[in-house]
């Protein structure tokens, strides 16, 4: 049992050497110079580590600049990253001197268990340290190896509680898509049952190879069934970041692209989930590390309780944040709007943390509720804005595990490599997708009126990428012999994963013939596509853009258009009743869209849904924009001129993504205010498909709706098209 | 000599627990439950301080946006901030129990001096502990006095290392003002002579004040001279932030607006290296803390080398921005831009930490050098993207620091409160300000042709508030008994000056007279002005909108032209050659702007000028925005229509902020931009009077730009009135 030697990374990094520095400051001319020297010393390689980090994000971003500027596919930013973290891992490795390092340890006896703080008499003199962990006793003279390696190597928890809460909250928040719930109950399924079943074959799969390593003589320490089932879970988590930009940049079936990012998303939290109840199953008695029924079905109870507890925990927040933003008029104030969505996002994390529940899971949850409920009642400026912010934050948060990745393969100082194992876990992870994405997908079909092709699910036998989460999963505890081999098998599966399966998604989606818009992309369209391919893969928000076929679709004719009945259909069940519970209830109560509550609670609720709506219809005027007056010169080319609502109780349906339809009508939000740049005829078209769409699905789905529906989407999409007011 | 016993803030205060939590999960089954149990709770007491102050922030977020609503100008968000601070941390102080904690003091003895990692040998097992401070002997017992309180109670440096930098480069990254370049030598003169003065009166003075408190036998320990000259440096870092944004609200002059703003800016770098050249004043010696000739001398050398190095470094970065941004084609994916100016922007605070030299100030030069050039290269979205980026860390930064303030007016646990003290202080920085208020301005007015009027002094006089600089630097260190006194008074100061004078600020400008824009807002101006409401104090990027005075001078007629004329000579010897300087070489190497360097250097450099200049011109088009076409709308209006250029080797002026006319020029920039989504009509007419501006300033400024100005102002002026680009 040992700690790995490390230094905590970042502003840490800065503030323990910092904090040293304030430290002697304080003491009077002439005392403790070599103290204040050493310091300094130490607070100026924390400033060259992070350095080290901030060139290699930098070159990164550099080169990934190059590759979209010559639009080279076979390499992703992320495996660029690993790439030049690789190199610099390399030459700190072997290049810097094993310098002895200042910090000599200390040794003095103690009888109790130790204390998180300590204070030492020196010469008189009191100081104060904090425990940092344990260190195994044959490891104390590694402890000052590489004063240069201990730096650039941080706190596993970094990943956990700085660098994942932006990445998976940007998930979440970019998840507000038509496709996505259209496809949910197959993306549950994938992530619930789908990544069990993957975590209990990999498991058991490893246990095997682990049993026939122990039989050949190559397992030189304890490795238990628990740890098994615990890399299982840790490598379950799959993040097909590279595929997505690919099927983004290459506009592949929008499904497919739902289904992997929604089953992406979702099997993080479960992975986290799951390797937390695994760690949890402690069997009593004797016989430890071996089936306890009493002790699994707690390890059952904490999944479930940390699931639904951090599920709740993310929920609440982002309802909090939606009646605060619905009842306030703070998006007169985008700057203020920011800051309270930022900070009531980061409080889900901490609120988590703080009742022992997974911070990151609710941050997940979070996420999904703010781009659900909150988004609606921002200002288009704050909308943009926290796009923006936490687009930047995910992008860089992601960019820098990567380059770490390829860091720690020379840097992590207990790397232990078995061959088997590592055989044994490419072996598992294969048999393990496909053992959960072809059973899964033939019971899906078997409910699915619109069937998961067989080349669907090649493609996504084919993506399960492991990336970010697998490697802070895995890094977040190397202390024992096991759990050192699982890491370094883990960073090797990502970096194959993501070169090898990453460079091959092009090739793997011509040779499975999978629909990708097919027009040779000309001039115009590329400019007009350039704001797609910078978010490749970071801003799903926007649909891909439509192929061919989805236009066939988007103009009813063709034998698409039955296919649109068929996904009504098939998602009809569990569907409805939540679209039903969540534009009658919950979208009128928290946001300023859906019908008003006064008509769809019972009347005996009459007051309290008098005081859920607000007085006033949410008027974005009342800040002084009219988004009438902009609109005009686009909406009044092709779009019937409906007459002003006449009911001033009905509220604007700002958010239709739940009408399910095969045709685009959210592309109206996505396609048309990125293509607005460009040429503005072809655009027209799109809005009055658009228009024309609206009205038939309007029809179809809400029936109280009708009427609305034409009016006031197409006045939300045209706003959109001219957001002037962002530019403030 | 002793170190408050303090925890480290934010993710340091997550990390140190999670280290722990990390440490205790490497522990296989059953071990250690106890430690689990402990460092779980500090994790969740971690979370619970760090929730506390995002409720603080929440709250004073919905307060701000009431009070604006409301219109509620007595108070600042920053003094609502710290009003909540002080609440939270009388209920935390007085309402917590005073739990004796379970992190049980240990000493052990030891010979040498202390080291910074620590092995103890805990029955057989050995744990890694760092080195956290020193602790008087006295204080020992403090150490565990309340667990919440040293929870909210975090390093000080974090202020330094995390806090301060976003605020302060985004003070330098707002800087791009014409009425700040305009008072350019106004400026420097009050920043450095001014907060010499003020330091070394204040400092003298409070020495004054010491020896009559020990003649009074108030005074319970030593009191250097040099702490009361570190008193004077700290006190003297003026943040008006308050005032601004009342100016800001009321369009008061824009003049004084620059002068305060731009002096604030610059004498917080000036206090910040003053303190460090003072601490740095080590008389050799017996005769320690008496005047030393050699010493003097070597903080003058520190003072200045530490001032030149950071500027160079923070000047270095943002060059070497502006070449990347240049040279790439970055700015066809803005979020790869933004990433990259974050990043570079970061890099030059940790490089002046690695070479020793002051990162907060080289931020603030990196962030003048940044908003000069690299603004001009980046992309349209990327502008307001970084903009909004560094506004929201900027906000909660500063009214993070603001309720920290309020909340240690309780939770601070040594605080030293001595009436002569503060009294003597409170004259002090009174006399101090005075002091160099008056004179400087007479001997500038002497210079200045347009002369600061006796009613702008007063004001400048009035507004000296003191801030977060103030408090940052008072908290740096409080080991010593004379700096307990020291940040108890800062902290005094600064909460009278930010509510007493904060308060003030209304009635004191109508008492003397300042033109403020005298038109009742009507609905329409609310509306147009409220995208300036929110930015209020934060974002003075955009002139403050012009003043009844200031619309005179762009027409050209009235008395005012005269004055026009009188500013451009005033400012001419240091300035022309400036920015000729930077108008011939500098922009045309580090933007696209500006002539091309093939007619400004000599001949012999004709290779090198080929080289710098990029053979396409920054074409916005090559991204597939056209700007001409979207700005044809309004552009066609008043503008004449002129024919394209011919000579292709023209480059364009981006930026004329440079030229010193009175006319409001960049108003272009900020105004129209910001009124484009009100009436159009009036904003036409400003955009035809700035292309006749344009045109003169041109004419009257640089006869190689004649003919060009016109015709490539006035398209990047229309084109940031449609900026259309942003919301892909």
């Amino acid at each position: 049992m040992q700690l790995p030697v490390r230094s905590r990374l970042l502003l840490l990094l800065l503030l323990r050497a910092s904090g040293l520095r304030a430290g002697e400051r304080s003491s009077s001319a002439m005392e403790e110079i070599t103290t204040e020297k050493e310091a300094e010393e130490s607070h100026r390689q924390d400033s060259v580590s992070l350095l080290t980090f901030i060139l290699l994000l930098t070159l990164t971003i550099l080169t990934i600049w190059l590759f979209k500027h010559r639009r080279v596919r076979f390499l992703h930013e992320t495996g660029l990253a690993m790439i030049y973290g690789l190199i610099v891992g390399v030459i700190l490795r072997y290049g810097s001197p094993s310098s002895s390092g200042h910090d000599k340890p200390f040794s003095c006896s103690q009888e109790d268990r130790p204390f998180t703080t300590l204070l030492v008499n020196v010469s008189g003199k009191f100081f104060e340290y904090t425990l940092k962990g344990e260190i195994s006793p044959g490891k104390i003279h590694n402890v000052e190896q590489n004063d240069m390696l201990r730096k650039v190597t941080f706190d596993p928890e970094v990943f956990f509680n700085i660098l994942l809460p932006p990445i998976i909250f940007h998930a979440g928040y970019s998840l507000k898509k038509r496709h996505f719930f259209r496809n949910l109950g197959s993306i549950l399924a994938y992530a619930f049952l789908g990544t069990a079943v993957s975590c209990f074959i990999i498991g058991n799969l490893m246990y095997g190879v682990v049993k026939l390593m122990k039989l050949v003589g190559q397992l030189s320490d304890t490795f238990y069934y628990t740890d098994c089932l615990l890399f299982g879970a840790v490598i379950s988590a799959t993040d097909p970041v590279t595929v997505l930009a690919i099927f983004n940049e290459l506009h592949a079936d929008v499904d497919l692209y739902a289904l992997l990012f929604g089953e992406s998303v979702l099997n993080d939290a479960v992975a986290i989930v799951l390797s937390s109840s695994i760690v949890a199953y402690q069997p009593t008695g004797e016989n430890t590390h071996a089936f306890d029924a009493a002790a699994f079905f707690k390890s059952v109870g904490v999944f479930l309780g940390i699931f639904s507890g951090s599920f709740m925990m993310g929920a609440v927040t982002g309802v909090v944040t939606a009646l605060v933003t619905k009842f306030t008029k703070l998006h007169c104030f985008p700057l203020l709007e920011t800051a309270l969505f930022f900070l009531m996002s980061w409080s889900t994390f901490l609120l988590a943390e703080a009742c022992g529940f997974t911070g990151v899971v609710a941050v997940l949850f979070c996420g999904i509720t703010q781009a659900h409920y909150t988004y609606n009642n921002l200002s288009v400026e704050s909308r943009s804005r926290t796009k923006q912010l936490f687009e930047v934050l995910h992008f860089l948060a992601e960019n820098f595990i990567f380059s770490y990745m390829g860091l720690a393969l020379f840097t992590f100082q207990k790397h232990i490599f078995s061959p088997i194992f590592i055989i044994g876990a490419f072996i598992a992870i294969f048999l393990g997708r496909a053992a959960h994405i072809y059973p899964l997908s033939f019971f899906l079909n078997l409910g699915r009126r619109h069937k998961i092709s067989w080349n669907f699910q090649h493609m996504m036998m084919f993506s399960g990428l492991r990336g970010a989460m697998a490697f802070a999963l895995a890094i977040r505890d190397t202390a024992t012999y096991s759990h050192q081999m699982m890491f370094s098998t883990t960073l090797l599966i990502v970096f194959f994963t993501v070169w090898i399966i990453g460079g091959g998604t092009t090739p793997m989606l011509s040779w499975l013939n999978i629909r990708v818009g097919d027009h040779a992309p000309s001039v115009e369209e590329i400019n007009e596509s350039r704001w797609l391919y910078f978010r490749v893969g970071v801003d799903p928000d926007q649909d891909p853009p439509p192929s061919n076929d989805s236009f066939q679709v988007l103009q009813g004719d063709g034998p698409d258009s039955e296919r649109g009945n068929r996904t009504k259909q098939e998602s009809a069940w569990l569907f409805r009743l939540w679209y039903s519970f969540d534009h009658n209830y919950l979208k009128p109560i928290l946001t300023h869209s859906g019908p008003p509550l006064t008509t769809t609670l019972p009347s005996c609720c009459g007051l309290l849904a008098r005081c859920l709506t607000t007085p006033q219809v949410y008027d974005v005027a009342a800040c002084g924009i009219n988004p009438k007056t902009h609109s005009v010169p686009h909406s009044q080319a092709n779009i019937p001129q409906v007459p002003p609502c006449q009911n001033q109780e009905q509220l604007r349906e700002e958010d239709s993504d739940f009408i399910l339809n095969d045709g685009d009508l959210t592309l109206t939000y996505g396609d048309t205010t990125i293509t607005a740049n460009g040429s503005s005829g072809s655009r027209t078209a799109t809005t009055s498909l658009d228009g024309r769409k609206t009205k038939s699905s309007s029809e179809e789905a809400l029936e109280h709706d009708l009427g609305m529906g034409d009016n006031e989407v197409t006045s939300r999409g045209t706003r959109l098209v001219f957001p002037l007011e962002d530019n403030a």
